[in-house]
């Protein structure tokens, strides 16, 4: 069975990182963006992301080689294509950790795609997530506070909203989605008529 | 927030009560359904079935008082309407244990509800299962299987295939599929718009 494209997204400081470290394994495999930003202090070039220059990134957007792409405070995300399509071909689901404008992209992309947005519990706890965070200035906080009110009117695109109050929570909730998706009837009518066919 | 209505339906024989008995509790409410069968040996009226003369079910249909009946093997099997709808306004889940044909009527009354058909892993099993229960003739449970290949075809109607197979997996898989349920954006817009509102 093709594997299942899993969407999570959160505005910045909404905590996906922490819930995939904990969904991803087996599997379940992470797709690794790319992106211009600088990495942060402990992040592995090819592991968290593909660290690229701006026209490396712009070549690789007029190849098609984008899934979605997004420029967010300067910077360009994006999710290279074809690890994915070969992922999910070979049966492994796929998480893709996005930007809010990119899932929308991938949606229309991949309509069968599965996309979650991971909803800070009031902004109140967003912004004391991005403060300790201790990398950005006040005034970048600041600026991601204003997008991500942005960002949660677009949840409404999303087909489910899980709360990042506690991490075990929303880890459990994300995993209930993903057996639940891959339960559906449209992905098993194979097994009707196997259980058919015997009889 | 309004509770789930979860119909849950499969083959006789299919371990529909089975996979029930371990959903139920708390919140989650089971809707006794009314019946003009003969008990079985431990059957418990009002528990496991509201036992009502042909007489009786008749006029519950009349006065529009079932969400959905079904004549099946010559008797009467169907759901009170007003417990459910109580019970749903109340905020509890409300699992419905019934045949593939009022699966239907369901859906269509309450197009909001969720649909889960269980499978057995195969009609040799199923077989099996209707034989050791010992509580019917080898001609009904030939009837029986002959009924069931017809439902199962029946299964594309639903939203969800759990197959069967052990138990625990089974009840594991129907309880990811109502937490995914209400994790669904429609029924989380209250969320968000209270998150935005605290910015």
């Amino acid at each position: 069975m093709k594997g299942l494209l899993i969407i999570i997204a959160s505005p910045s400081g909404g905590g996906k990182g922490s819930v995939i470290k904990h969904i991803i394994g087996g599997s379940t495999k992470y797709s690794v963006s790319a992106t211009t930003r600088k990495p942060r202090p402990g992040e592995i070039d090819g592991k968290h992301y593909f660290f690229v220059t701006r026209e490396e990134f712009e070549k690789m957007i007029a190849a098609g080689e984008m899934l979605e792409y997004a420029e967010y405070l300067g910077n360009y995300y994006g999710t290279p294509k074809s690890p994915v399509e070969k992922w999910l071909d070979e049966g492994d689901d796929i998480i893709l950790e996005i930007e809010i404008q990119g899932a929308a992209q991938v949606k229309e992309k991949m309509p069968e795609c599965v996309s979650i947005f991971l909803l800070p519990p009031s902004m109140e706890i967003l912004e004391k997530r991005l403060t300790g965070r201790g990398t950005e200035t006040p005034e970048v906080i600041k600026g991601r506070i204003e997008v991500a009110k942005v960002e949660i009117e677009e949840a409404r695109r999303f087909d489910y909203i899980v709360v990042n109050d506690r991490l075990e929570d929303a880890v459990t909730d994300v995993k209930a989605i993903i057996t639940a998706e891959k339960l559906k009837y449209r992905r098993n009518e194979e097994i009707i008529e196997r259980v058919l066919k015997d009889a």
